[in-house]
């Protein structure tokens, strides 16, 4: 049993179909009367339906919400959340709306209820980010965690497959960097392996019928469990390197990640051989490989090669992933960056 | 994906051996320099190395400490956290000292650190209680939920194995009670069957060789997990009936949880279709055979005969049994709380 600290989040969860018109019941439990409404302006049909069910208790609507939290744009969810004297906002979208109820957090410390549509997962941590011209700038603060997350896995069923499946594995890869990375512990250890189990089990299942709710539910409670594990674990290698390669390349989020994510996982396995086993034996069968056939079952390219990286990228990329990279569970030279990021770039099956 | 609700405590968990002497820096961490150290009677010697750790910071040491906080001795501790001008209270023992600690903060709102000495899991639940001659309040309010625990293995290599024994037990059947208790969602199933797991492992090596500090390790982490999942499931079947009589009945505690456990998981199971396959398959065999055998490897009684249980007791007891488990994840009337006590009189394997 190896020495750990686990700081534990407090936050309340609320999953099941139908469940988001519970929000105006969860408003009231939090003994408020005013909320702000900050909503995905691309699906406002049901965002009506939630400030339906809000009523009264809604006193200001914000659908002016773009990716990133632009600062002259919080600006504004802010204004609006002082000149309606709200006490808490509802937000109702993926990780932009999320981002947006987090700013106004930040400078007014009102409470937060979420009502989220995919997985970004950020719905349960207490990182937020503001973009400032070309600059983004993150912090981690408890008070803009959010206090109450309802999670109804039927806002999930529009969601395109094509977007849905990269989302996951983007969440699947906050489960399997949560064995491993700066803030692992056992108890988080378990509820990974746990997220890991569902998301492998019923990703193909969704991807063959997109309209099944119960395996909507299962991803997106696989996708809770990712985000509550990276909400105390951070993120490592994995996340570091899209980071990285993302921002230098512009490359597409979900595909980079379902490329990167067999590569990192192999890399590190060296260093994690007790949860690299267990993991395997969860999956029944070499890890980092039934990952890598994971992506492939879900359509999403297995080489950052096919996905735009380009040729005389490794020379620029390699020192920088080496650098964010720093604290990984497996030490990392320029040298060995450059040869991750090689068989990013070759993508074979590790 | 059955739906649910899941309010998430907050709390820090240090875990590791020796770690108790990182008490002074735990107390910093929390921008207070003045504690009440409140401690077990019989452990002085340990309880001044505590007291020694803390230094200048420690301003009164409470030690009149007896179990069940009778309300006069909790007013001791007060009037002494009063005095000393205490801005937090650190607790060092089992759960009686945990629950003075409780007491303090109930009153004084002061918050609290825990180093645990036995598996009781108060530490980590915000739950109190206080005794007024034979009456026994109890109460939830998250200002008594401990801030900080440290779980030292070393500091329970001293608990003579048949007190860790059925203590231990005790714990598990806080996890097994978890995965159907009132509170129960598939969160804390998970890290409910982690609990099983490691201390239906570790639980007959511990009693193998008592000084083996990983099996102490071990058996401290698997009954930590056990109390986060009590303090958010609460109770069920098992630990009503041992509440109903244990109090009828004067019965030994350690040994009615060690007898009970089993019966009452197979009572469940038919209610618990999932949660049964998923223990029966983590055990390797039928889950409540199994912790039957468990018990007896560990030399505990098998049977209420055994340990005192009155021939008559069983028309007094099913009507309280059957009241106390009203809310039982499968439902039991006065005659299925009759079979019940008796499959537990006879002490046969489930």
């Amino acid at each position: 049993m190896d020495p750990f600290v686990y700081d534990a989040l407090a936050g309340r969860v609320v999953f099941g179909p139908g469940r988001r018109r519970e929000i105006g019941d969860e408003v009231d439990r939090l003994g408020v009367d005013r909320v702000l409404l900050i909503a995905d302006g691309f699906d406002l049909e049901r965002a009506s339906e939630i400030e339906r069910v809000l009523g009264t208790r809604c006193v200001g609507v914000f659908t002016n919400v773009v990716q990133h939290v632009p600062v002259a744009l919080a600006e504004q969810a802010r204004e609006l959340a002082t000149s309606t004297g709200a006490q808490a906002t509802v937000t109702f979208g993926g990780g932009s709306a999320t981002g947006f109820g987090k700013a106004v957090a930040l400078s007014h410390r009102l409470p937060q209820l979420c009502l989220p549509t995919t997985y970004a997962g950020s719905e349960l941590t207490p990182i937020w980010g503001l973009t400032d011209g070309t600059q983004k700038r993150t912090g981690r603060d408890l008070g803009v965690q959010p206090v109450t997350v309802i999670y109804d896995p039927e806002l999930t069923l529009d969601l395109p497959i094509d977007i849905a499946g990269p989302s996951a594995m983007n969440a699947l890869a906050h489960a399997v960097e949560g064995l491993y990375g700066p803030g692992a512990n056992p108890v988080m250890s378990a509820v990974a392996l746990e997220s890991v189990r569902v998301l492998v089990e019923h990703l193909p299942l969704m991807k063959q019928d997109p309209s099944d709710l119960d395996e909507r539910s299962a991803v997106l409670y696989g996708a809770y469990l990712a985000g509550a594990v990276l909400a105390v674990v951070g993120t490592a290698l994995h996340h570091k390197t899209c980071h990285v390669i993302g921002g230098l390349f512009n490359l597409d989020h979900g595909q980079m990640n379902a490329v990167v994510l067999p590569q990192a996982l192999a890399y590190n396995a060296p260093a994690i051989a007790d949860q690299y086993g267990r993991l395997t034996s969860l999956l029944g069968g070499d890890a980092a490989g039934t990952l890598f056939d994971l992506a492939r079952a879900l359509d999403t390219p297995s080489s950052l090669a096919q996905i735009g990286f380009p040729d005389d990228g490794v020379d620029v990329a390699a020192p920088l992933v080496a650098q964010a990279a720093a604290d990984n569970v497996r030490s990392l030279t320029v040298d060995d960056a450059r040869e991750f990021l090689e068989a990013c770039i070759r993508g074979e099956r590790p």
